[in-house]
């Protein structure tokens, strides 16, 4: 089975909208912070290390699809439920379960690369790195 | 064919991250302002005026999807092509294409709410008003 | 002397910008959450609690200046020094220092109100609640 | 007198907060964009181009003071009216007034520097470039 990371989120006054529930783009901010972190706890260094050391940037999103099941709003705690069920030759899917005292509240999958600076400006998705997957499985 | 309605995005620096390009979160934030937009254009009024006249509240997201084609970064223009394709009984899709100097750099689809509140707390999903349908046609 | 509340960030990827450093505005987030953390941890309830029983909707800023020092950056953990060193008729100042690995990176200083809805719209000043202040000092 | 360049916002719904009205850090976000729009308008090239070309890359802040004299929601179009108002030696003075319907409703004055990387992490304040100081005086 994967490796599971759980985030935590503080929800705050100003993640929330009019309607006093967290504005939607909030949501993709902290899965984008719990994907980093996955890493963090698996222990891969930081982007400014991997950039240095082999060209890795960072692993930007290539596609993501989400749920919303029930609203959150300040006050909450929230957990963020990460794993990385799949592996593929240049990219990876990144899961999330986002839950609310017990609740899953949030579903999010993603598809990101690793990606590599390429000449001229823009991105190039680089080979899985067998050393940082064995680190995450 | 649905209505097609264009929300203008400049590309700030702030909006990019350290691989200086745009934070992906951002693009939702800007979806998020085209959605809007789409019912402003269409002649529909604000939520707070929705709110005290009818008990709608906004159009909170269900469900989202979306693919990322190509990098921005600061500097660039982009351009929100939006649309609703299509209507159900409780909830509609919203359809994004974003474009930069022609081409297509995201595509997003999302369901969504007209949304009511909740005795207790919460939000609820309240019938598509079919006024507001007929003036987004 | 006013007592000291301290709120932790752990700076993410996202909230630095193409150079690498926290975009500011971030810092200004955080200290808006530092704020409202003050008062939880003060023991006084959410605003939409105080808005429901006595029309108080929160503590909106009035006046800020701030300096920044050092900067931070994606890894870092930052800690929000928090307290009201004085009390006024209708305004509060609440001060902030952000400490990195022992070193203050940020200050800022800001005045603050109770705000109440307005008639028509916007908000207004209420009198220091004195129950609240009596929590927090 | 110094030059203005005017930037304009549209207020979003998710830059507002649980009071309905603007969350504060967002002016914040339209100021920095209004900063480096400043120079855009004035013919500086970006920061990904001066960085090459000679090491500066951005204008980070070292102060701020603002003032919040009314509030704004989401609808309405703001305009921040910006100017470089002093140069120093190695610093100098952004000012900002923004404005809705024709009244002031925020007022920020910063310290920025011409910011080059230092050596082992970190950045450093640059000398004024008298080039760029000519194209926006």
């Amino acid at each position: 089975m994967a490796r599971e990371v759980v985030y935590t989120v503080n929800v705050e006054f100003g993640d929330c909208d009019p309607a006093k529930i967290v504005w939607f783009p909030n949501f993709f901010r902290w899965i984008d912070a719990a994907s980093r972190n996955f890493f963090v706890q698996c222990g891969v260094p930081t982007w400014t290390e991997t950039e240095a050391t082999r060209g890795i940037i960072g692993t930007p999103l290539v596609d993501t699809k989400a749920k919303f099941i029930a609203v959150a709003t300040y006050g909450d705690t929230l957990y963020i439920h990460t794993s990385i069920p799949e592996w593929r030759t240049k990219s990876f899917v990144q899961r999330y379960r986002v839950t609310k005292d017990g609740d899953t509240i949030m579903e999010c999958e993603e598809v990101r690369i690793f990606a590599g600076k390429r000449e001229g400006g823009g991105i190039r998705a680089l080979p899985i790195p067998e050393d940082i997957r064995a680190l995450c499985d």
